[in-house]
């Protein structure tokens, strides 16, 4: 059975050795001194480890089953879902008011990771009612969230997003289903739902689906499309419940992977729902929870990574075959471990300076989110705007071929079942998919995000990358980094360039090297945090820090990185530059 | 469910376009006129579309079980089995004096491609056979030949490859099954395989079992190998069978794909088995049956990617979703084809151009195999040789990649298991791994092909690469084809000298490019078939064509892999210049 172990010091080095959290102007930030995230951290790290990573693989083996309009999860599921409900795990960055903790975001994520990385399929259950919970907290009325949400973040309710339809993805504007106004001000929701995560189960007494529909009078397309909360089970005015709302199961679907996850077809039958903030507007109420959820994601991508390569690494250490051709290293044993081999070195130093680039930049994001919501920064808004769907579509795109290679360390065992690594690369596969598939994200940044506000965030992030350059152009150690981080930047303006002077002409220019834009913006992205570790490394080691071989560890993984990573912007941008007319060429029939 | 179309027409092309086989020299290929191989490909495909292809899916979802000893095969696997034993399609290529038709592996390879497309797991049952019949056919007895090759030939009995134990799978030095010498001749084979594809099915009447153990005397490491014929019934001298020989199934494995194929844990408890070919020789044996089969799994790899990329395709055209930003293109419709959106026709095109390139790699690969053993052109065996690891690695890691990407193009049904899409990319997986893991073959390719007869077979794919160069170089409309393959290659010789001239003093620089090197020499491949295909087009639209439609199609999809993918070749360069400090800096406990 794969092993997980909480990368509790990582995560402590980012927020405190690269973010500087409890001595950032962050409302709320102050407090996060080391001592009181490292109990956090090892709190979440003890129930990930001890109760949720166990079931990982039992729950993917075992799966949902749906009986009788009853949803089941695996064996165990129940019990390590009330445990994180004792933690209170939900509620740790939500108001006080409604039963939560009000630390920041960034402890969300540093938590989330965890979590995920033990068992995402059961992290989902929680990750879906964050969601709804978000949504209605923005945008609920607040009779709507006295109602509600207690309940969600104590997690005796859970939450879901219900968006796709048979027919309809990513183009919402062909909904279909309806929402008919009642005399009392509530609505009949009428219609089928798809793929909908943690759309039923025994985990929770109810389930708070938060669904869009059209209501009559608002229009063609996503302009008629409202938002609605629509309770498994009514909820009367006193909070008790009451009678069964008219939402079914119609099946579960049978997926590659995330099988502890109840992913369900859910049939809405006239089912009484609630309007949630302004009619004809739930495409924006949803937008609110698919950014939050678009991160979340992106997380998922790395957090997957992070758990196949500690096993991956550990069995690189363990499995002893063939010698070092330099010079036998287990002259006592039948063969030298795996780990002694440059190819397998090179496979866990791929994942090993991905997921640590990968984790700074979602923290680094994290924090920005607070910024932009705590310190009402609209800069900082418009910056985290401009990377969600970096952070979604790169992250879990390397994030999955990571899982792949880690499963690759393994040889023949990788691809049984019983080793675990299969899971691993099956259960990230999704993240490269759904809130969004990583095209639409790719869409989403060159369509919308690099206009946006004309331009003022991508110049904001050059601007960042160039006050980095600039400070740590002196420092000879960190030349390396510098240089580097020069050139993948300089890579990254002029894609830019090439769209902004192409995009409004010949759009297809900009679309057809979107995907390669998106991974080019996370190359340097993860550049820009490798040149930030190596420096905060660098100041440890020049305080004399006694642990040496972190910081030392940090650097040439860093290092790494920068020599063999970065330089694949130069390749991104030659597709890029190659346009349109190789992708459009050829009619449909052609194909 | 998925649809399956045997791609015949590009298949032609390749055979009688490009190779031009009906005209080549080597021997049996001048009867290979088009009608003779439309023929052979037209009967492949109705039975691999009306027969193999229906039964893949469910053949997933139901799997092999095993039940008192006995392993039975998925529904319709038998009557299918059946269907291709009948065709006698499994004789293709082998001499007529054991029931053959004795056509070129070239015609082999062709039918293969569409055979594992249609249902990889069911071939697998073939293809071990078949590759059991050219190690006994290579270092076999007359009498062994005489008793074992025209049942198998027929496919009456089927055959396996046994060399993984569960502590060596690449270190078959550690190997501890044992033989011991019988005084009738024969050996008792002890020990346990794991692994074994085919290892036990209801399909045959007998399994013969290739086997690796030590023999006495040997000595240590791999040289005590020696190879056994162990079958699962004796079988008698009048070729009836005789007892059951002491070999079973200890479990079927649960993989993450190909669960119509039986892959089997065998034990081997005092076994009666027969010694192929000399004693202590049987890495040598083993390779012959391994070299074939490495070319064989990198057609599995591109052969997954060819189905998985006609199912995208369609999906693609019929699937509405969003509109053409340029203009809409269905305005009766709600919405456009997915084809529309230029990312989509990104991944589209990343798919055709890739399998339609590693169609002709792979055949030519053929060719030269036909020509090595055919014409016994030594020049031929080397390049083979030397491109062997590049088919077998390149092909796999690419070949998954496009799976995956293809399984993109379906957003969220791409990852439901009822749509297919999974499968193809479960089922692609393993072929990035048996067979030597793809690091292996990276090895494989840069510390032995490399430097094989002092560098003549590297030196002589550049002398071919220069020539199609020099001979292309006066076509105005092969410019972009021919300059972009000159860039490549140079960036091959590069590589190339780096390894020699580091590799004797630090062996590791070259070993830490090695998986870089082959990607790039894959590259390079590629680039050169596009360059000819793109030729050859142009010869069939200058001699007036009726079809000009697949021509243009042929020429667009190639300007497309050389503008987009060809330019891979300077990432990887700058890779493996980087050397292995970075890779190496780290000691085992800073992982």
């Amino acid at each position: 059975m794969p092993s997980y172990t909480a990368p509790t010091k990582d995560l402590q080095f980012i927020l405190h050795n690269l973010l500087d959290i409890s001595r950032s102007d962050i409302p709320g930030y102050a407090d996060l001194e080391a001592d009181f995230t490292a109990a956090i951290l090892d709190e979440a790290a003890k129930l990930a480890e001890g109760v949720l990573a166990p079931i990982n693989a039992s729950g993917d083996r075992e799966g949902c089953r749906l009986e009788n309009g009853v949803v089941y999860t695996p064996s165990g599921f129940k019990e390590a879902f009330e445990a994180v409900k004792a933690g209170g795990w939900n509620g740790l960055d939500i108001p006080e008011e409604f039963g939560g903790q009000d630390l920041p975001y960034l402890m969300g994520s540093a938590v989330g990771e965890i979590f995920v990385s033990a068992n995402m399929a059961l992290n989902m259950y929680q990750g879906l009612t964050h969601g709804a919970i978000s949504a209605i907290l923005a945008h609920g009325s607040d009779e709507q969230k006295a109602r509600f949400l207690p309940k969600m973040v104590s997690m005796d309710w859970t939450g879901t997003m219900n968006l796709t339809e048979p027919h309809c993805g990513t183009d919402l504007g062909m909904m279909r289903t309806k929402a008919a106004p009642q005399a009392d001000g509530s609505y009949q929701i009428t219609g089928q739902k798809i793929f909908i995560s943690a759309g039923d189960h025994d985990l929770s007494e109810n389930v708070i689906h938060l669904v869009l529909a059209k209501a009559p009078g608002g229009g063609e397309g996503t302009k008629g499309i409202s938002l609605f909360i629509v309770p498994k089970f009514l909820v009367n005015a006193d909070g008790s419940l009451g009678a069964r709302n008219a939402v079914s199961v119609g099946k579960i679907e049978e997926k590659m992977g995330i099988h502890g996850n109840s992913t369900c077809v859910m049939n809405y039958d006239g089912a009484t729902g609630y309007l949630v903030g302004e009619l004809h507007k739930g495409m924006r109420a949803m937008f609110t929870m698919m950014n939050e959820a678009r991160i979340g994601v992106g997380l998922q991508g790395y957090a997957q990574a992070v758990v196949a390569y500690e096993n991956a690494r550990n069995y690189a250490v363990d499995r002893l075959q063939g010698r070092d051709v330099t010079g036998v290293q287990n002259p006592d044993g039948p063969a030298d471990p795996l780990i002694v081999h440059p190819d397998v070195r090179r496979m866990l130093m791929d994942q090993k300076s991905f997921v640590e680039g990968a984790r700074a930049f979602t923290l680094w994001g994290a924090s920005l989110i607070d910024r932009a919501h705590r310190s009402e920064d609209a800069q900082a808004d418009g910056l985290i705007s401009l990377l969600t769907p970096v952070i979604k579509g790169y992250l879990t795109d390397k994030g999955f071929e990571m899982c792949v290679q880690a499963q690759q360390v393994y040889g023949g065992h990788g691809y049984i079942e019983e080793w675990g690594m299969s899971q691993f690369a099956r259960d990230a596969r999704i993240a490269m998919i759904y809130e969004g598939a990583n095209g639409v994200q790719a869409l989403d940044l060159v369509g919308r995000k690099l206009a946006a506000e004309g331009g003022k965030p991508i110049m904001a992030f050059f601007d960042l990358v160039k006050a980095e350059i600039r400070e740590s152009e002196g420092d000879q150690r960190l030349e390396g980094f510098v240089t580097t981080l020069k050139a993948a930047s300089k890579d990254l303006q002029a894609a830019a360039t090439f769209f902004m002077e192409r995009g409004m002409k010949s759009p297809n220019d900009a679309l057809a090297g979107s995907t390669d834009f998106m991974h080019l913006f996370g190359h340097v992205c993860l550049g820009l945090m490798w040149t930030r570790m190596a420096k905060a490394a660098y100041a440890e080691l020049d305080a004399g820090t006694s642990d040496r071989d972190f910081y030392d560890s940090k650097l040439a993984t860093g290092r790494y990185f920068m020599a063999r990573h970065l330089p694949a912007t130069a390749l991104h941008l030659a597709r890029i530059r190659s346009g349109s007319d190789t992708v459009m060429a050829l009619h449909a029939d052609q194909f």
